[in-house]
């Protein structure tokens, strides 16, 4: 933190800021303001700063460390961003001119508490809209639900039903805002899905036109959410984890009811400081156990959860403490289920958990803030089985050895390092009915890069890449996110995501040739991010 | 806690304090007073009511509730003390009048933040006095040191190593302040003391002189040490449970070295609000499987923590998280170690845990603040096994039985309730070996109870009850407090706890016939309280 500070004080010496001697005392701002600033804050900020603005993948955002630089700094980022991640919210017009003032003066006003959530709270939050008992015992629908894709749509607070096989719109549903992610039943029938204002939203895909079934707000803030996924327990559970306040809450699986509550205070990896604001991060089921593993993003800690008791008297939770890096972000299964690798952006490392044991298996080196999403598993032509990540902050995809038993000497090891043309890559996917491995470059800042994609021949890596602009991506200033392969693997969809005033479509490519086959354009089709299909996110395909 | 604080307005009320309807201003603190007051308050105040003041065992004490009585009414509380266990501070002799001023007046102030304990502060606390290595490798002394009791002398800061069969002092060692409670090793060779204070003293008995070979400070106020007692991982590790940070830290079983701290706050039942200063009470360790119970008072719940992993890579801690009852206090093993039974002091409950598969068995209603220490385990001719508690607020002990199996239809519920002559009683205790139980009744406001013993014959329950007051404690102002057995049961020692500046002295009875058989007083028994024989600590008899 106090190296952060001291960063801050020579650029905003440097810059030649006004009073970076003798800050100006904080504007003032009304109670209505606060709160208005307080919620954009929540939506747009808490998730690299921290709720209580102390800093963590961004900078601590305190009068301290801007008093010195000024309101009219303040403003300057809020508008354009800055290398590294900050985004221009300014230039991408999600913020106007009175609303990056306001924010500027918020941000040099004393933070304020953010609140807790009590259970009760939590509980009165639960709307179930259609009782178990009143949903259909088999689809009704004749369409291929396995092959639905359920597309977010970012700014509108929407999650769009998609035919995998027509590519017709099935349902637009009302969810929370700026859904994070989706995550499929084990058995494919419901989507959980979870916004950054920490709603839930249960979506049954049974019904003739896909409805929303139960609601709940257990966060504040949130990233993640996930259901019960073991042989015996399936529906029976649904976890969803706070990035605000700092816990996890456990929910009927089939009605959303929240059933216990857990607060993620705990150390620093377990020797360290006290982490008041311990944010959850990725979650992932276990379908070999009946295990949670659950990322305690600023703690450095991966709790594993077992849900298998919570019936006993007293419902017993059980939590193991492993201690691993910070901050734990986002990661995937290893092929077969039994290693679940995350990334520690912190400390520009993958972390690996063996589930058989629940220990850290290894601890990876690679290059800067390595962003995996899920990841992408495939077998290596000379290295055997493989899982790689892209980066947010290098140019570089790593490919690791996920095999210890077959390939002992390259396990946990970076065993390929595939350059590309951008930094800012945020996803990564493949499927093994394709030969390609594919790559976004979401983030970056070259003009070329949100636009377009990247793909190597997983049997030919090292000499396949080819990339290119997508066709009216740029014209959209719509940038390029999220692949997702469809049920069978031969087509793959990524969204082409523009800002709210300009057109975002959907790009179908034949996984085989990288050709376009179909063009999902619409309007409804709002910001779109993550798409999710059913088999695949059921089934942990990546 | 509303119930409480209605009580205290109307006594308020009732004495006709002045200012009852516009609260004087807090008086003003030099820093170095709120220094003063705020170390008085921990070692005095914060066990009962809570260290941010928030109320627990005894009421709430902030500006809002003690303001409208006025500095007057709380030093005259200070004094005297307060039926329901407010002990008078002033009559005993421990606050002098100043300092009585000084908490009156602190207690009006706002409450301080009390300060967290990071891991690294906590390991510069530990001083390794013996290494491993230099101990001995087997026992130094010709003494029967399974037979030696470790006596706490409470404002003395020392244990005494007392030789149990020739009575001598063995050795007189510096600890913790204000001992709470001394574990046994399973192998009987460690004591492990924890202070009020929170500092931990490991104590070696296989030395000539026992000595304390380690210590460290993982809290600043604490209640609760134990070690793990599974085969194959005896004197693996300690763990010590804090009032203050709230946390529990797990320790090297022969060093105290720190290795993991774990965060108790947690939610009110898994389905309350958030309890941020969560307690730690009673811990104690299974000889069945390798974990210790954990009882996080001020959130009715007991953690089951497993220590087995911690030598894995990322040191995997288990913690079974289980919803009880309020404010878990202290309790013992139901013979057998299948059964932990443990106070809900806030509810008058017992609270019975299953530890064979981490369940909450039963929860048992008795009379006002049962208050077991570990309780008394025997067979009752007409139901079985059974398993006593005193009461703090009721003048009678509760016998339940404890035997589901032979005696379903009474395990788990009260059999007998035997009454006793005066309210306060905080230990029962008995051994095979000796037809009698026996209570104490220290905390009681009748004249003759704080000095008398009551015993029962185990044979004759209703018909047996004896009661008698001690030769020469009352003229010392001595309270009869904690009864504990010899090695082989033929006798039990009663400590006569006087003021400092009163002599106090340990009463020594034979277990057949209640005869006293010798009296252990010296100068160096100061204010003797708990007693804790090396063979019945660390195989649990009681």
């Amino acid at each position: 933190m106090h190296r952060i500070v001291v960063g801050l004080v020579v650029i905003g010496f440097a810059l030649g800021v006004a009073g970076a001697q003798s800050p100006a005392p904080p504007p003032p701002l009304t109670e209505q303001q606060m709160a208005e600033a307080f919620d954009i804050y929540f939506d747009l900020c808490s998730g690299c700063h921290g709720p209580t603005r102390q800093g963590a993948t961004g900078p601590e955002l305190t009068y301290d460390t801007l008093g010195p630089k000024g309101e009219g700094f303040i403003r300057a980022v809020l508008y354009s961003g800055l290398p590294g991640g900050m985004p221009g919210w300014g230039s991408q017009g999600v913020l106007d001119d009175e609303e990056m003032a306001l924010m500027a003066a918020y941000l040099l006003n004393p933070v304020p508490e953010p609140p807790l959530l009590s259970f009760e709270a939590i509980h009165d939050s639960w709307n179930l809209i259609r009782p178990v008992e009143e949903r259909p015992t088999e689809p009704q629908t004749t369409r291929d639900w396995r092959n639905y894709f359920g597309v977010i749509l970012r700014d509108a607070g929407q999650v769009a039903i998609v035919d995998g096989d027509t590519y017709e719109l099935v349902a637009l549903l009302d969810t929370g805002y700026a859904i994070h992610i989706l995550r499929s039943s084990r058995d494919g029938r419901y989507y959980q899905a979870v916004g950054r204002d920490g709603k839930a939203s249960l979506i049954d895909l049974w019904t003739e036109v896909p409805e929303v079934v139960a609601e709940a707000r257990p966060c504040l803030d949130a990233r993640s959410i996930e259901s019960s996924k073991m042989d015996g327990y399936v529906n029976d559970y649904i976890i969803e984890g706070c990035y605000w306040p700092p816990h996890f809450v456990v929910m009927d699986g089939l009605t959303l009811e929240p059933l216990k509550l857990v607060s993620t205070v705990t150390y620093d990896r377990g020797r360290g400081e006290r982490v008041d604001a311990a944010r959850v991060a990725a979650i992932v089921a276990s379908e070999h156990s009946p295990e949670w593993i659950v990322s305690i993003k600023e703690a450095g800690q991966t709790w594993i959860v077992d849900y298998s008791r919570l019936e006993a008297e007293g419902q017993p939770l059980g939590v193991t403490i492993l201690d691993t890096e910070l901050f734990l972000h986002d990661g995937g299964w290893v092929t077969g289920g039994r290693y679940f690798i995350v990334a520690a952006n912190n400390e520009d490392k993958l972390v690996v958990i063996d589930t058989h044991d629940n220990s850290l298996e290894a601890v990876i080196d690679v290059h800067a803030l390595p962003h995996p999403g899920r990841g992408a598993n495939w077998v290596d032509p000379e290295h055997g089985p493989v899982w790689a990540t892209g980066h947010l902050g290098s140019d570089h995809l790593t490919v690791v050895g996920v095999d210890p038993e077959g390939h002992p000497d390259t396990a946990w090891h970076v065993v390929r390092e595939l350059e590309t043309p951008y930094t800012g890559n945020l996803f990564v996917k493949t499927h093994e009915a394709s030969p390609w491995l594919i790559a976004d470059a979401t983030m970056s800042i070259h003009p070329q890069g949100p636009s377009s994609l990247c793909a190597w021949r997983k049997d030919d890596l090292e000499n396949s890449r080819t990339c290119w602009q997508v066709e009216g991506a740029a014209e959209q200033s719509a940038r390029m996110v999220h692949i997702e392969f469809n049920a069978d693997g031969s087509e793959f969809w990524v969204s082409a995501w523009a800002p709210m005033d300009k057109e975002s479509f959907i790009v179908v490519y034949d996984s085989q040739t990288l050709e376009e086959l179909h063009r999902i354009e619409d309007e409804w089709l709002v910001t779109p991010t993550g798409k999710f299909n059913v088999n695949n996110t059921a089934n942990d395909v990546y």
